[in-house]
């Protein structure tokens, strides 16, 4: 019986590949796929989870879009990284379906409700609608396997000096979250940066000939840009979403330390860092599992591997 | 037509009083209670609410309890100002009926997504459904009137030197809430701490023979116990919620000043403040119509008006 | 014997005066004058002292400039109040002498080490001197009477919604004054917003014959410019610093309370405000004599008569 | 001509040896030695210095005690780490001479005044002196060359999950050095915990036959015992504090970044945490040189070879 999961997306190159591998998985059962603000505007992400899934030939997931601003914040988007679409580079069709009538809420709501296993969430955008949902359905916390999560860090920032970008857009969602007592997997930074994808690797998938393979090396020829101003020290682009679906699949690829984590919302320098105890210096109870190695080789070949499935007869 | 309004309460004497005076008015239709956790935990005020509605036979008013905490923050209850039931002092039937099966969020969406008018809300309690309501459902915003809420204060506190009480529960509802653009109508400390009810107000509405009235003296007898400590240098009772009733029908009894108001969730001190440019000092917008005086005696007897409505026949 | 004080001010037209009434008094000696940065730049505020000073004849009085700027802020003005020179409005003398070589922070310790009696400090600008003088001077605690002070209010603000000038502009150093365990007195907003000065006082003052009363007259012109905006709801001038001299001279004009009052530093939007325990909700012991009424008619009769004093022979 | 210094300590193990270290250099002129109050009370880490002092007959350097405690907060004491006495291990003699009379700053202002070239300090303990002394002379800042400080991190901490000791102790005063202007390189816990010492570098230390080696070989030993904890994955002990006369005479062994470093006041988790614009994602200007690595072989060297000045004739 497959993994019943949820994808709450922000697409974004990273979250659209993160779609690609999930759903080629037969070990994963996509129930639905929401989406949130974050690297664009609330609706050229849900047009782009429309846009994937058209490429994919996958209209039977339903869609719905999700809060279109954070909690008690304005919007920051995240252009610079993921262009004007929020998914520039590669041709995509247009949305061949339309969302549900549903709020993003009320899909995952109904859908947790009424499966039978517990359902793991994975969101790799900002947390405003996990953030909302389990606020508002307290009555279902039980039916929620886990929060396998794409943000934060144990000490490093991409956004600001101490906050990665999806923390730092709601922090207060973000709060929520860690506070609710649902088990939490967080792929931060400290994992992310070691998922670096090398320009060989991108060719490695561009020889796949599917299309949701060459979807994926274009959508990498453009997350390179950014990544390779010298500053980062970089030798190729961290994959981050992606480490959620790698995680749910091949945990075997990482290393994870169960810590405490707390969200700064009040800091002047600090808002959105999650602070990680790593050292066991608060001497508060585990809120997540941390990742913090990753084995960067086998990674590069579980999404090798995973894009040949899309070779297969379906 | 009557002007359809939700009431979002934490039962609460003054909670109480403030459905008693809703529900004697013709001018009003109360679509909805819905209940959030403050005076007392969240079973305690929803069992509170389903009373007061089988005390004045209104098994007809759909009830729906909320979120059992704030959004980010533990619990924090009144029962030194109303007592270990929440509603201590007269003697109330056990609930006649039961809360209906959805979540709050899910009643108040459905109510004003049902109503032809645009939809009041009037919260009494910490601002927790309210918050999610609006963050969860943006498609229903042009659906709400406007938030007459009680809460908050400019410049006085009653539960910390800077915070009233239904705000201090839950800043980062209360943030949110004031940052969502629906139109709010502000019942804060300046006005409700003017709002006081004497010994032989009491007395005039334990005149009134009918069941409402008798209920409602009661629980002023009890109300009045907390306020008497000479320190807060009251007559009587600050009746704090049933103002906003009062600014429903009888708008005449107060002055109000449109007034940037927004909420302090990060202070060492001041968190849960409601901060109130009185005197325009930042250049922001208004956010709030904010109540500073109040007609005692109009209100009073605008009170036991609407108390006598229970003697009618139905 | 007379009262040793020592004032430091940011003149301003409010210090001016005050330091025009505390020079009036046989009761009070002033063994130095220090400048501080607030409502001007920090050379203004020590030239403006030295001019006052000048006129009044009184070169015996050892003035030493202050911290140039905040302890961790930049520096903020008041010019919009007291005009390009700090002091606009009257014809002053240039300086006919000038400051001490040393710092104000010590020429402070100097004279309090060598006064016999405890000394009193009557900061009436942003408290960076009297923060830094009690800092690193702990062993001269003990010779410090009190801190007679002008600043802060019990819930409202003069220049944020939340924050009077003075503690705005360095609430880190007040909130190091407010926890140093020397005793205060706080003159804040609640009662200078009393102690309102009409255009029939200032006439009465112009009234008196000698160059201080024509001074105090000229900077009252000046001042009241300002705060003739009827958004503040005023009919003359709050005369903000002199009430800290009444208060030492004329205490039986004020009513006071006991009360902790913590200083904010870190609130999104209440930052430097003091906060003022009224109502014992804290259960925090007292940290200061708070000032909330003032006999105005007392007051300016108390003006009138200390000018009255520059007309007899010295 | 040797480099004009102050050290400002708490001494504390690794100030002890940072002084040991200090005063073995003909390349250093320590012209005061003053005390914070951090790893121990203000009491007992003055006696320290002045007890290490006596070991080494250094009765002619003038030592002074500074602050009790921090600008805003009440002092926060490493005897977890440090012991008892501050210094607990090795048998020291009671000191053979007394502080000078006057406090840390007036020392601090006087031996800067008075001396013929720019004067390094280099605190190793919380910065409150040091703030004080920059706040109360700016007159002074010209001649202070730069501050040399052990303090910090860049991710992590070593108190709470975000902050180290020194910082953490006293984040208001880290804040004001911060933002001084004047130039500061900062050796934080990115480099110290790569400074370890490790049982055969103590055996290496002891076996020189001097009195201040042995007394480095037993404040090692008993440093150790905190150090060997697993959780922190160290093989030795980090020499926090020595790195700074390290970098003063060797730099060569570190590599150094200059970045945009901010003092986290007001966070919930945050406080007391170094923000280190490592990326340069704020575009503010670089306030610190950050040393991020140490080539520990050749820092063991560098001790050894000072403790064996202590051999020399003097
Ligand atoms: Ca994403
Ligand atoms: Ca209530
Ligand atoms: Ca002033
Ligand atoms: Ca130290």
């Amino acid at each position: 019986m497959p993994r019943p999961i949820i994808l709450d997306c922000d697409p974004g190159h990273d979250d659209a590949i993160s779609l690609i591998l999930a759903l080629s998985a037969a070990e994963l059962e996509v129930l639905a796929v929401t989406t949130s603000a974050g690297n664009q505007t609330p609706d050229k992400t849900l047009n782009n989870a429309l846009r994937v899934l058209t490429l994919l030939g996958r209209h039977d997931i339903p869609v719905a879009g999700g809060a279109p601003k954070p909690l008690a914040r304005e919007l920051i988007i995240a252009d610079n990284v993921h262009g004007e679409s929020g998914l520039d580079g590669p041709k995509l069709p247009d949305p061949a379906f339309a969302p549900v009538k549903q709020t993003a809420i009320e899909l995952m709501a109904e859908k947790v409700r009424a499966c039978e296993q517990a359902v793991t969430l994975v969101p790799t955008g900002p947390l405003t609608n996990i953030a909302l949902f389990l606020a508002a359905h307290p009555e279902l916390h039980h039916k929620i396997d886990s929060i396998v999560l794409m943000g934060g860090a144990a000490g490093i920032g991409n956004w600001t000096p101490a906050a990665e970008f999806n923390i730092f857009v709601d922090p207060e969602a973000a709060d929520m979250v860690f506070k609710s007592g649902v088990p939490i997997v967080m792929c931060g930074l400290d994992v992310t940066h070691q998922a670096q994808i090398m320009d060989e690797d991108i060719e490695r998938f561009r020889a796949i000939d599917n299309p949701a393979a060459q979807c994926v090396a274009e959508l990498l020829d453009f997350f390179m840009i950014y990544h390779r101003d010298p500053k980062w020290g970089f030798s190729g682009a961290p994959l981050h979403d992606p480490c959620t679906i790698a995680w749910l699949l091949k945990p075997e690829l990482f290393t994870a330390i169960d810590c405490w984590v707390g969200i700064e919302t009040q800091g002047e320098y600090t808002q959105g860092m999650t602070v990680v105890d790593r050292y066991q210096l608060t001497g508060k109870p585990h809120t997540a599992k941390v990742l913090f190695e990753i084995d960067r080789e086998g990674f590069v070949g579980f999404i090798a591997s995973q894009l040949k499935e899309y070779s297969k007869a379906r």
